[in-house]
Parts: C-alpha cells; sequence; structure tokens
C-alpha cells in the first residue's frame, strides 16, 4: 500500500502558495518574538539581548514537533491551507527550545547545534563586559531565565493563535500534558543516571516520557484536537506516535555515541562523556563481559573522554551486540507504526506525510 | 475618610463561611496536586518525591498574589462568595515558588521560609542515597526542573479554575504579562548586580519588574478582569496598584539588611552577603563618604560577612541616612496608593481590604 501513496514533503504543507512549513513556522516565531521585543522594550534596553537570544535559540530547528502538530490537524480533518495551525505549532517551538537551554545547565553541555549553549554564550558576553562577579553564575543564571520565560511564552503563543477559541480551549491539556511530560521525563533521567543499576526498563520509561509522548503523541494529539479530534482518533494516533517517538529517541541515543559530530553539530561520544544510562548503553552493559563491563562504567562519565579510549567503548558496545539489537528494535518499532497507520482512516497525502515523518525521525543523522 | 471604612481582614473573604483565603488556597493548590500526583504517578514512583516537593513549596507563603487576585475581583464587582476565583488566585502560587526555587538556584541561597532551599534538599537526598554523580549538580538539576513544572502549573490551574471561559480568555494576557516581567525583571537584576555602578534609577526599574507589576498590579488586573473589568478599572487600579508594589519591594529590601532572621527566616544581612545592589544599596553608596564607600563595596557580596562586620556595614548604611530616605520613600507611596485608592468606586469592605492589603505588603517584618 504504502507503494502507491503520493510522493509528499511532510515540511511542505499546502500553506500560502508553497512556503515551507519551517518558513512559516520561522515567520510566526519572529513575529511573536517582535512583539515580545515591544513589551520587554519598556522594563529597559536590558532586555534586548534576552530577546535576541531567545529568538537564536529557536532558529535552525528540525521542526519536528511543528509537523507532527500540522499533520495532526490534517489527519483530524482539518483545513490543508490553514496558516493558524502552524502559529500554533511554532509555540512548541519555544517549549523545545526552552527544555534544551535548561537541559544544557544540567548536563554542562557547551555546545547546541553546533553554537556555544545559552549559559556559555552569556558567561562569554560577562567576561567580554568585564562585569562584576562570577560569570560561570551569570551565564548559568541567564539561561535559567531564558529557558523560563520561553516556556511562558509556549502557552502564550499557542492561545493567541487565532483559531477558534472552543477549539484553543479544547486543545490547551495536550499542551499541559506535554509540558508536565516532558518535565517529569527530565526529572526522571536525572535520577535514573544517579543511579548506578539503570536498567533498559527504566531507561525505555525516561525515552517514553522525555521523548516518545514530547516530539511526537503530543504535538500530533494538540494540532488534531484543534480539528476538532475525538478519544478514540487520539488513541489511534498514538499507536503510531509512541512506536515512532520510541524510535525517535533510540536513533537519538545511537548517534549520541556512534553519530558523525560534522553532522550532529554535537562532540563525538557526546552521550558517553556526558555518562548517559542510554537504553543502548544500559543493553551493552547487560550483555558485556565483565571485563568490558568495567571499561565502559570506568569510561562512562569521563571528561576527558576522546580519540583511542572513545573508539574502544564504541567497540565495546557495538560487539555486545547492543547496537544491532537497537537497530532491531528501532526497525520493529518502525513496522509497529506502519501498522497502526494503516489502520487509522486518511487521505493519501497526510498518510505520505506521516510515513514520511516517521522514517525522517527514525533513519536521520543529527 | 479610611476611619469609617469597617474592619476587613484581607485574608478572611466571606468564601464558604468563614475559611480563611490562605485555607482555601492551600485547599485548591493540595487537590491540584493531587491531580498531578495521578498524571505523574504513571511515569513511575521517581516522580512522587518530585510532586510533593513542589507542594512543600507552595505551603506557607504569604499568600500576597493571591489575595491582591480577590480583592481586584472584588474591586470589578465580582461576586463575593466565588470560591473559583480563589482557584484562579491559587495558580500564582506555583508561579511565585517557581520564581523562588529558580531565583535561589541562581543566588545559590542556602535556606527559604527557615527551611533549606529546594537545590539543597534535593542534594541532601542524593547524599543520604549514596547516589552516584555529583551531589551539588543533582541538587540544581531537580530544582530548575521543579521550577519548570511549577511554572507550567501556573498555566494549567489558571485555565481549569472553573470560572466562564470567556472571563478566562480575557483574563489570560494578564497573567502572561505577569510571567514574562516578573522573568525580565529578574534578567534586568541578574545584569544590574553584575553592573559595578547600579543607580538608584535602575534599581527602581528593578523593583518595579521583579515586584511592583508582580506582587500587586497584576494579581490585582488578574482578578478584576475575571470579573468584567475594562481598560479604565485597570488603570485606576495601577494607579494604587504600582506605589504599594513598589513600597513592598523596598520593605523587602531594608528587611534583607535590617531584618531579624528568627521573623523573616531568612540569614541576618543576607542581601549584603549576596551583594544586591538594592535601592537601599544604591542610596547608601550614592551618600556614603569615600572611605565609608569603599568598606561598603569591599563587604557587598563577601561570602563570610557576619558579626562585627556585619553590624558595621549597617552602620554605614543607616548613617548615610539611606535607610532613612528609603523609609521616606515607602510613606509617600503608601500616601500616593491611598490617595488612588481613594478616587476609586467600590464598596466599602473591598476598600478597608485593599487598604488594609497596602499596609502589610509595606509595613510587615517578614
Amino acid at each position: 500500500m504504502p507503494s502507491k501513496l503520493p510522493d509528499v514533503d511532510p515540511f511542505r504543507p499546502p500553506v500560502e502558495g508553497g512556503h515551507s512549513l519551517s518558513d512559516v513556522v520561522q515567520e510566526e516565531l519572529e513575529a511573536f518574538a517582535a512583539h515580545q521585543h515591544e513589551v520587554l522594550a519598556e522594563a529597559g534596553s536590558e532586555l534586548v539581548p534576552f530577546v535576541d537570544a531567545a529568538l537564536s535559540c529557536v532558529r535552525g530547528g528540525k521542526r519536528l514537533r511543528a509537523a507532527y502538530c500540522y499533520w495532526g490537524w490534517r489527519a483530524a480533518g482539518g483545513d490543508p491551507g490553514e496558516r493558524r495551525v502552524l502559529a500554533a505549532a511554532a509555540s512548541l517551538e519555544w517549549l523545545h527550545s526552552s527544555a534544551l537551554v535548561h537541559d544544557d545547565v544540567m548536563d554542562g553541555s557547551d555546545v547546541r547545534r553546533g553554537r556555544p549553549a545559552v549559559h556559555r554564550e552569556f558567561e562569554a558576553r560577562h567576561r567580554a563586559g568585564g562585569w562584576a562577579g562570577d560569570p560561570v553564575a551569570f551565564g548559568v543564571s541567564a539561561a535559567i531565565l531564558l529557558g523560563d520565560v520561553m516556556l511562558s511564552w509556549a502557552d502564550e503563543m499557542f492561545r493567541a493563535c487565532g483559531l477558534d477559541c472552543d477549539a484553543v480551549i479544547a486543545a490547551e491539556p495536550c499542551l499541559d500534558a506535554c509540558k508536565t511530560e516532558v518535565i517529569a521525563g527530565q526529572f526522571l533521567d536525572v535520577v535514573t543516571q544517579s543511579n548506578r543499576g539503570a536498567s533498559v526498563e527504566t531507561a525505555m520509561r525516561v525515552i517514553r516520557y522525555k521523548s516518545a509522548k514530547y516530539t511526537v503523541e503530543r504535538p500530533l494529539h494538540l494540532g488534531a484536537t484543534l480539528a476538532g479530534a475525538g478519544p478514540d482518533l487520539l488513541r489511534l494516533l498514538s499507536a503510531y506516535a509512541i512506536p515512532v517517538g520510541d524510535a525517535f529517541q533510540l536513533r537519538d541515543d545511537v548517534l549520541g555515541v556512534f553519530g558523525d559530530p560534522e553532522v550532529t553539530g554535537k562532540p563525538a561520544g557526546d552521550d558517553l562523556r556526558e555518562g548517559k544510562r542510554t537504553v543502548l548503553v544500559a543493553r551493552a552493559l547487560d550483555r558485556a563481559t565483565p571485563q568490558d563491563r568495567a571499561e565502559l562504567v570506568a569510561g562512562l562519565g569521563a571528561a576527558d573522554l576522546a580519540g583511542p579510549r572513545l573508539l574502544r567503548l564504541r567497540d565495546i558496545i557495538a560487539g555486545t551486540g547492543a547496537l544491532a539489537a537497537v537497530e532491531t528494535q528501532i526497525a520493529d518499532l518502525e513496522t509497529a507504526a506502519a501498522t497502526a497507520l494503516a489502520t487509522i482512516a486518511m487521505d493519501p497525502t497526510t498518510r505520505s506525510a506521516l510515513s514520511g515523518l516517521a522514517a525522517l525521525s527514525t533513519r536521520r543523522h543529527r
């Protein structure tokens, strides 16, 4: 059946004569930020770089969540050319940037999308200005506040999308769930990282909340609910969304160890250096010989992990069969998602787009 | 005229037979948290202490913002016995706790309301459990995420207050402004603290955003808008709210230097030890002799500031006349607020309550 579907670019829905979804999302974000510039200019010129930094954060994302939101809208029969659903979808980008900025503070990450992380950027400004106090603390404070304001803007922009207010009210609980679940998933992740015995089961639970629901299921529900979807359709969409979302994060875990830094924009082996107990790592620890296991445990979280030692840890992980097992798991999840998608009634364009999004989410290189 | 007003306890409006505002707010917060317990139990039992910690944060606050919200509702003619406006008002407590938890991380404060700050509490749990990794980083991560979830809950609880949805929609921009302005004020504060030459003007601007609008004006607007107030009434309320709010924070600045730790729940001279460039400090620096000025600058931000050296800095500040000047400023602001209040048409009970709240906000000892 998939072979009969039209060839649809999920990022190029028919909105305003061929503008891409990413372009429209960016325009909406810039318009919203311009409004915030005005609001905050009253507080003082010191706020200008603050709003600018927020706008920088939302530039250049993959727009996956916005795309799932738009195609959720379409799956529920929403008007293909409705620009306002993309304004609603764009609000998810503030939420996502908020999560990334706070995540980088918590992980002590220096780099995001090939650029300095926000806390490092503000730290550098502090140093360059020769200001008083601790530059590191200043950077962390600015990043905490920037994440806060973007989290707040997600709600504000969503509500101001301009769609019918009954639809907006009906969809708000999806946004609430999206926010609460991703924060809960992050907390679960932080607790799990502190627990030396993190199991595959726990790591899968982290994935479910931190990624699957947040990146795929809730954005899809959000768009579908805006178009009037009821609980039955949402349940069907979940059967597609959860496996895609799980596979999305499993792919992320693979890229975090084996990804090409030129493509991912993150240093090689970042997840290992940060000591992340991902599903991939948990599987490797389960299967490794005692000697390899000890070497892997010793290397996880080593701040200077690089070069031959990093390559050696990669070899251990691949050698246990964990990499192959995760790739099999990803393939099985793709099949489950495709099976679920086939049971949902929708137009061929939407079906093709959701099928394409699943492939993009799980087979990507960055 | 004030002498003819009835004697009204602003924290004991006629809701459900004599329950105090603080009791009803607490009940609403607990009911909301119980719901979140259910939502997050699905993610895992690890989330139970997370929700518990959020609930601990909102216990024992002064409920000033909730009270301003309720009396804003009353000022606009809202039904005195309407419990749902207190559910809406209670949502401000999540916002406030979020700001405090993130503030304590940014300031590196160890204590809040006489108890360990959230980041310190989670740090202690990490140590007690003998978990892996850095306890300090764990505490900071947990506190960042707890602040995030409470910020998100403010919106969710506000929308779920149960009042007419047109009223809720009309009032949401007040909540948005409240959130954006307090975060902007915090950023302005962080920037100002990094700027050795912080002037009285800049410090007043920080106060305006971080406190006056956030603690008094926006909560008052929120309640009034829920009851259908238009722009004219909001403007009149601002003329009362802004001076009260400015005076509220000036009182806070005085307590931060001269307050009794037994009453404030914070260590003596906390603001000086943190090196805060408050209006009080900016005025003292403006007026001090070169020698006193040098001594004050050297002591500001000294981590071990206590005992005779702290007393000496207090003497310098009082000796410059800055303390007296700030007390005069507070008194002038109280007069301005009372004059503005007198011009607004409202029932005597509400007038008395708002008059009482102004006094409580500006003459408090904690």
